[in-house]
């Protein structure tokens, strides 16, 4: 496992705004929390082994098949499974800057990483963490269907958080060489469960079940995703209002010239320091204004000048760009 | 994963009392519920990458360094971590009957799986599920250091339900070639939240951190687990109660002469019936007592006509043992 993911929030305990995760923080879950003091005494209870309930509820959902969608412990689970299962393929391609734990999972699996050329196993996340950006979807699809003995591997757990078309789940379902995977943490701002997913062709399905530990999810994370799925009207993603806060707050940032930004379709935002590096601006950010970013310099292909910010309300988003204004007049 | 562990009460919706799992059902949970009820927003966070606070508590509980504990989702995620790293290791011995979750993560992670003879390395639940039984102290600890090139892999899970001498934790960390891993699940009867962790010595656990995902102990496991280290004192086990039930049970099930019951040092019993299968017993017992048992033929080496119970208080075992009574009578 890597260390400094996003949300270190732990070690900062005066944190009032976390831009540092993906997760948009502003559901309300006084409902979920009502259902889930009412179930607490599902503790006492082993989880069903696999999580088939939720997995019926999904497919559901979905319109695919029970037989194509497999619950995970996250979709971290879901990443170390799609890597073991792939581990007689020689070589992966994990295109950067993006999210780690592919690296990590393809190399614990024992298999030779690059970032780019011939692959028997492509990762790409869509859209991107940590640029937000989204693969064109008609490229994509070409190159899934002229590259059949490639297998893809789609993360898709940032498809809540954009506008542009992706290539869908009942496709992806319908190709024997993609497997894409999914997170509930995302889309419904609950990364403290762990609930996430894979869809896939039922023979893939088949051969990814094999591989998976009993109760990888507990009997409260099973209950409460249940509940966000049937509830899913009242968590209504606040998209066109992220997306626009997202272009103001990029447009807020570059306007002195002393950060970059990258062109992003989603609510997440990859800046860059034209002066000083994103751990000065982190610490700084922390103790002084009790805000929390994420110090992108671990992400491969990144420097210790980038850093990353999901945005939140307007009000929230007008007091970390007011923040790192202060931060950058030092340098002006 | 196998299919048909314990617990399959989710299969039987009219249950009112479980002798199916290992777990002892009678602890008063209400403070517990109380506690997560008030740290239900915990959802809205990440939980640490590893288990950081938990291990720390779990390290001064039992008088070993943080070093030497590794938190798992469950003991399941330890079984199969282990099996990982022992992953270039040629042959794994595993004596059967037992838990078959060690042969399953054996095979996965590629490893040849016999039940005696030259190993390097071997598994032994001590005690033993679905037996009960325990490997004699003195003896277990001379094979352990007459064999420095094996490893032994210690599942402790049930080690609070006997009386007898058992390797010790910090016995067991202080050697390179053993690692043990452990159940919070059984020690305070919550399957439900999944919290297991493994304690080694330090090298071991840092070679065993390398193959653990992040964020695998889901928030309200982390923070229950917790809870439960501080209030250890509030879940007192009745031991000698449950080890007399035992042997109370035993001799009851054993007095017509229909069934063998196997020697046992812990709340476990595993049943041999001598006419009639578990399977018939098990579906009897379920519809018209709405009793849950253990069909335990898929245990390797037991037969169709094996079932494990774990005892639970004096009066449910009453029940029990008549309406086996009553099964029996059949076969007078």
């Amino acid at each position: 496992m890597l260390h400094g993911h996003g949300d270190d929030i732990h070690a900062y305990p005066d944190i009032r705004i976390n831009f540092s995760s993906n997760v948009y923080n502003h559901f309300d879950h006084r409902n979920l929390y009502a259902h889930l003091a009412k179930h607490l005494p599902l503790v006492t209870h082993y989880p069903e082994p696999t999580s088939t309930r939720l997995e019926f509820a999904l497919a559901e959902k979905l319109h695919i098949d029970a037989s194509q969608v497999m619950v995970t412990n996250g979709a971290t689970e879901a990443i170390y499974i799609i890597a073991e299962w792939g581990r007689h393929l020689s070589r992966a391609v994990i295109p950067p800057p993006t999210f780690s734990e592919y690296a990590d999972a393809c190399r614990r699996a024992g298999l030779s990483v690059g970032t780019e050329g011939e692959a028997s196993m492509i990762w790409l996340c869509n859209p991107n963490n940590p640029t937000g950006t989204v693969y064109d979807h008609d490229p994509l699809v070409a190159n899934i269907q002229t590259h059949p003995s490639t297998l893809f591997v789609i993360d898709a757990s940032y498809a809540p958080f954009t506008r542009e078309p992706l290539v869908s789940t009942t496709e992806a379902a319908s190709w024997a060489n993609v497997v894409m995977l999914h997170s509930m943490t995302k889309r419904f701002g609950v990364p403290g469960l762990r609930i996430g997913f894979i869809t896939a062709h039922a023979e893939v399905i088949r051969q990814l079940r094999k591989l998976q530990m009993p109760w990888s999810v507990n009997s409260l994370a099973q209950e409460a995703a249940c509940y966000l799925l049937e509830h899913e009207a009242d968590y209504v993603l606040p998209l066109d209002e992220l997306i626009a806060e997202r272009k103001r707050v990029a447009a807020a940032l570059t306007d002195k010239g002393l950060i970059d930004v990258h062109p992003s379709h989603t609510h997440i935002l990859l800046c860059r320091l034209q002066q000083g590096t994103s751990s000065e601006l982190k610490e700084y950010l922390a103790r002084e204004h009790g805000i929390l970013i994420r110090n992108a310099s671990n992400f491969q292909g990144l420097t210790a000048q980038h850093f990353r910010i999901a945005v939140q309300t307007p009000a929230e988003n007008d007091v970390l760009i007011n923040a790192i204004r202060q931060f950058l007049t030092t340098y002006e």
